[in-house]
């Protein structure tokens, strides 16, 4: 009976936390009444999520008292006036704006458009640090200023027209990158000026923002601060929730080129999370595994804080992914060994291309990971694999990957030889020419082998999501018939090279 | 002490209205409960379905009783021997049956087989009047009856013949059609006479239907009635909740002419849908924004009574989707203003043929918006994005989408271009010689152009659902691969022109 | 106040029942607290997995109680040493250790690596006899040794080599099988030797596992029986429920060979299901229609012991899945009239030719099911369509399939008659030289159409998820597309044919 008391009066407390009812600490700024005075009304939605978000009920100093293991917030100290409030509109929102370029005045406080990765590490910084250390950071200059992408995306993205007989490629435009390519890779916010706009509160002034809205992982904020932790912290919930669910990941993960999240749907981990997802905990740190949840998701195998069911820690928390990553199986063209920086900007093959690999799949080891550091990544990942799995399931997995590894780079080198054959039989003009190598038919499907059919393969393997996408769906079935079809194409132009030449 | 027992008082009331324990009010009708005699043994899952529903617990009496925005019955009165009994079996499939074809009798009453969206205009008549001014309702009609898609669905659909070198179209058949294009525009339902079955309560008499069964949105009922609720309100729940979920819409809007549902599953609205679903009421009416869901689904932007937390209404509900669209984003072949009348059989542009833009990509004005009517259609979007976005984060977006409405349709252009250089050096049989222009392998290389990959390309840009659906899933990427393939295709032609001259 | 006791007590009550306190039947055995003094730390997942699962909570003395419907225990009897304890690790990893090629000493006990089928025969006796009846225990054989299929992963699995002008393909290498063809249809698992592991616990020996990690249907297990029960009871809670949740189908039933579960995702049945699952019970058993579930997953239809609410049956348990159909739909390459023996090493059609079809789309009557077996088998399907359909629903539904069987069956002749036109010209060297039919250009073409195309098309039909699949999801527009572009190819070929002879 004392029992069964003790569990009453446990579930009672666990009401009372839950609807943190725990007296005189929370209360809003008056800057952030101020805020929710006119915002409540204008936007409903968007208050709706912070009200049901944990900064809305928890302060930067109560946060600061939560053990090791538990706290979520990483900075030692937080400034004094952040100390008592929850975290509002106008606690993050007035963060630094000496060093935002879209502050601006707005009824009567300074205040900036963005918040930005730089604004979240004042009480986040530890995540900030390391996510300055994650490739997706860099994916803004990592792209656009790598003169191979910018070839490109100029085939892909820009303006073309047909006129007699010739498609010409014309200019690209801004509108177009900001969503494709830099909808995930992130845009450079920029303020172009200021803009007066007609309210329901008379004509108020605005930045006006280039670039704006976006959400990518590299996006260059009006701080110069690099990255959107919006990204998977969704606003204005900014939920561990969201970002540890794989539906998030799902967003910049799913296409053909990078089919992460199509793998995991159709891996065992995919099919237990989708049946017993309700049954999990997604909100508790440290995330326990086994009793917050019995199938990984994104998050716990590349990111999360995981600690067995007695708390000890599996793996540490990381905002660099590739922390638990050896490889970049995302291959440009072949998978290689993860690059050691995650700013591309030096790197640099033999043939002077902007690529850490030769143009036969050899690595140039300068820039990336060696032996011993993959080992020593590998290793954390596999501290998460081996909770659940024996050592010869998790050996035998990543033996099946380093296989997988290596033929699918063999079959984009025999791609990249055939392509080469093309180019000296002067068929297409493409890379010894010095014109861009992705605008011709055949240098399309070269380029669809390694980025969508070899990728596929990498990732079904190396997330065990093996039948479809290895084979059937952008895998080996596809690899070998593009091949077939690449050397086909050369025939063919062989077979009408003298007709060709007879009428030119 | 006080406040806890007002609590307990009201969560009890709560309990009780959720049990319907009202009292006499709510009563089976007679006919009704002869129907569950037999059905509820007969099909249990369907009459379970209905047990769970509104229907079953509610009269149209109470249901008139509710405030203006909570009503769900929208006719101002309905009959008499309705009002007092709650909605059962007999209630719906007893209506009108004297309009329709597929009436029967059947243990003593004369029932219709299929409730028709003229018979649900019974309670819900300001719905059936808005659909019928809604595209869908004319699905049927206006794919059947326009000559272009005849030409099309015959290329696709029919018979084909491969006997001395030649293929050869023969004819198609109603049982493919019912199952491809008419499975979501919908069929015409006729009676082709009775048929007498041997059943458990002996040998009895049914209409013998064609074209059923089908819930397309489109579909001509037997009482000659355009469209099935049931396309979105399944049977037999009819529910609001399924039909606010984006899964029902996927049923038809995910394939790769028309890929909304997979673009939105990859954007920011899809990915906090999923993860936060469960903490969503989809049963509210009206639905309140930040309240009730945080992301909205298809139907907070295209349907549904929407208001503040505070009850302040943001959009009326509307069952005319274009209410709130500017644009007709679907191609045929190219994407613009939305057509002014639902019905479609009066189009047709300068060249004679049923389109409501001309081959270079013109839209004929006298068929589709004005831009005034578009900004006013535009405006009513607009006040959904706004309860959570700012107005320049709205504006921009919408700067994008006219971008890429501009951009996709030139590309579309200029595949049509090359095409008419392939018609011109008759290297194919098509429009010039009167010809189907769907036949060939090139005129398909040209539909698959703005079919799939336009498409694509202006559903990621209109629900910010950018990166793959944009360049790599049928985006811009396939795009200009396509017409660099196309303009190859001409190439080869013309390469091959003396030879195969010679052989004639 | 009363009546708030009453709500307490019963709150209290049910949890008791869910913690499952039920006194002192519910033992571990020794030997299973021996494994979990390791193994809740070594592998708190999978422990915790298993401790969720009823596994953990009844033992099969318990199970035998149950009323017959209700029984999950089938086996008349089970061993006297496993009646009063849980299920545990013990239980079943100790099974049949004589016949078991990896059992092994391990910490004083002897124990198998892999719970095989027959070990779950042990209680589960009329379930793994069902199973051996079953195509899917059979994938590893029907497929390794079919000399068809034996060409086909030549083709598609193995190491291509350019050189010369020419490709040349290589040895297959079995890791990139395991994840790709076997990773559905299983690997066989034979034991190598010893291995032995430094541990946390000291040097241990293990058996070292070749074809080990494998969850396929049809895997070969070290003790000679066939098939892995976890491939749908997904370890270690093999629990109903995610058995009964078709996202567990979708491992492998997803791809374009067999879109099965993209079909379920766009019908009628897949949306209810997405839309209410929450509310469905998916443990009871048995399956109640209506009362657990108003809309059918995978399970319902092809699996699971269905009653009506009265409890009265309606469909008998079965794990050989074709007991309920009367086709087999996946095209090898026609449709056809589903396999007598799930075993299919007899097959052979009049060419010689490892078939259960002629070339021509006939089916070979002695390997397959008579019209009186299909009806039969489609009879049992029925009956569970019914539980919510009216009869002339379920017949015209059908009359669709066999429609759709007979047409698509006709466009893979056209092809093949195309593609033996192509032979016949030399052109491509493919059967009538006796070489491998997979490996030329026109060969893929016409293997997509078959083994792609025309797979969507039917599965669409049969699952009634129409429009995309049936039409632009690989189904009718891509069929008729690709037969036209076989001819056209043909056409080349005859094209360039004097030019290539010159060449030679």
């Amino acid at each position: 009976m004392m029992k069964r008391m003790i569990q009453f009066v446990t579930a009672v407390f666990i009401c009372l936390i839950s609807l943190n009812l725990y007296g005189e600490d929370l209360k809003l700024s008056d800057e952030t009444e101020d805020c929710l005075g006119c915002h409540s009304e204008l936007h409903p939605g968007l208050v709706s999520s912070w009200q049901a978000s944990r900064h809305s009920r928890v302060s930067p100093a109560q946060g600061l008292t939560k053990p090791d293991l538990e706290r979520r917030v990483s900075s030692p100290d937080t400034p004094d006036e952040l100390q008592r409030v929850v975290v509002g509109c106008y606690e993050c929102h007035s963060l630094r704006t000496e060093e935002h370029s879209d502050a601006f005045e707005h009824n009567g406080y300074r205040i900036n458009v963005i918040v930005s990765s730089a604004d979240c590490a004042t009480c986040h910084s530890v995540e900030a640090e390391q996510y300055g250390r994650n490739i997706m950071a860099h994916a803004y200059g990592n792209l656009v200023d790598n003169t191979l992408y910018q070839d490109f995306t100029k085939v892909v993205n820009n303006h073309y027209t047909y006129e007699k007989g010739q498609l010409t490629i014309g200019e690209g435009d801004m509108l177009t990158e900001y969503e494709s390519c830099l909808y995930c890779h992130g845009t450079k916010v920029e303020v172009k000026g200021l803009v007066t706009r007609d309210t329901d509160y008379g004509e108020l002034e605005f930045p006006d923002l280039e670039g704006w809205p976006n959400q990518g992982v590299g996006r260059i904020n009006p701080d110069g601060s690099l990255g959107a932790c919006s990204s998977c912290h969704t606003r204005h919930s900014f939920s561990i929730e969201i970002a540890r669910k794989p539906s998030t990941c799902s967003e910049c993960h799913k296409g053909p080129d990078v089919p992460a999240y199509k793998v995991y749907e159709v891996s065992k981990h995919g099919n237990i999370y989708q049946a017993k997802m309700s049954d999990f905990n997604f909100t508790e740190v440290p995330w326990r595994v086994g009793t917050d949840f019995t199938a990984p998701t994104c998050a716990a195998c590349h990111a999360s804080l995981l600690v067995s069911p007695e708390g000890e820690v599996i793996a540490e928390r990381t905002h660099q992914y590739n922390d638990r990553l050896s490889w970049r199986l995302f291959g440009v063209p072949y998978a290689h060994p993860h690059p050691i920086d995650a700013n591309l900007e030096k790197v640099v093959n033999s043939q002077g291309l902007p690529l850490a690999v030769e143009l036969n799949g050899e690595p140039v080891a300068e820039f990336v990971l060696s032996k011993e550091q993959q080992l020593e990544n590998n290793n954390r990942m596999k501290a998460v694999c081996l909770t659940c799995h024996s050592t010869q399931w998790v050996e035998n997995h990543f033996k099946r990957l380093d296989n997988t590894i290596h033929t699918t780079n063999r079959m984009t080198y025999q791609a990249t030889k055939i392509l080469s054959d093309i180019w000296a039989g002067g068929f297409e003009k493409g890379l010894p020419q010095g014109e861009n190598i992705f605008d011709e038919q055949t240098e399309r499907m070269w380029t669809t082998i390694w980025l969508f059919y070899a990728n596929s393969s990498r990732f079904a393997s190396a997330m065990a999501g093996g039948g479809d996408y290895a084979v059937f769906a952008n895998g080996r079935y596809q690899t070998t018939e593009q091949l077939r079809k690449l050397l086909d194409q050369l025939k063919l132009y062989r077979a009408l090279e003298e007709k060709e030449e007879v009428e030119k």
